[in-house]
């Protein structure tokens, strides 16, 4: 469980994301790092299967990646409520856990104290395996009520 | 590593911090929320070592607890920078790490999808320990440059 200094942890970050071989789950909140996005396009073109949950108040933000993922077909849900969806976790392959504080923006990479946990142990990832499946139902968008 | 629902774990939260028997550390980008604030306020009076770090900017918000529990005589620390101190991290008895995406406010416990995770291996609790004594020492008022 390393605690890297966030402007120095960028590129272990993307390295762990980038031995995905099957899947890649991502519940973040707020998304506009080009450096994380690309790696994550990447993926998605290795014919890995990325699903992405983020919250409907921040993915229209300046500099939001979002649209960018979405247009190169990779599948995107997002809340549909008033509070926020304020996970800022990755699942690689239904195995790691990366989890913290760090929102997936270029601010908090360059300017924010931040912790970021890599957890391997099953018994741990296992709530947020369940926690991002519940999520990806809810916000499908089958279910919408408007 | 349990991961409640935040509408529901504000009572184990509580209880996990109330198992303090010597210290609390605190790491706490944004704290507004009266519950938890009585509890680091009740181990105060119990004794207990308490410090806490908080975010300079967000520690004048509206319905901020920093002010309450600085008047009570807890030690407070808070950047100088302008970036964010963004942890969101407990230490109790310098053996079990709480951490997670919540904000220690009451939108974030009623409103958003958040998670806890509650951490007692000692590999993933060092650094923790000595991001928060880092973090302690640099914003020591003697280190002040103005």
């Amino acid at each position: 469980c390393p605690l890297p200094r966030a402007e120095t942890s960028l590129s272990r970050l993307v390295r762990r994301l980038l031995s995905a071989r099957r899947s890649l789950d991502l519940c973040i909140f707020s998304f506009s790092c080009p450096q994380l996005a690309r790696a994550v396009h990447l993926l998605h073109r290795r014919g890995v299967r990325v699903r992405l949950v983020t919250d409907a108040q921040y993915m229209g933000l300046h500099g939001s990646q979002i649209g960018r993922l979405r247009h190169a077909g990779i599948q995107v849900r997002h809340d549909q409520h008033s509070g926020y969806m304020h996970h800022k976790f990755a699942i690689v392959d239904r195995r790691m856990l990366i989890t913290g504080s760090l929102n997936w923006t270029t601010q908090a990479i360059q300017s924010n104290r931040e912790n970021v946990l890599v957890v391997d142990d099953a018994a741990c990832v296992k709530p947020f395996l369940d926690e991002f499946e519940r999520i990806w139902e809810e916000y499908n968008p089958a279910n919408y009520s408007f």
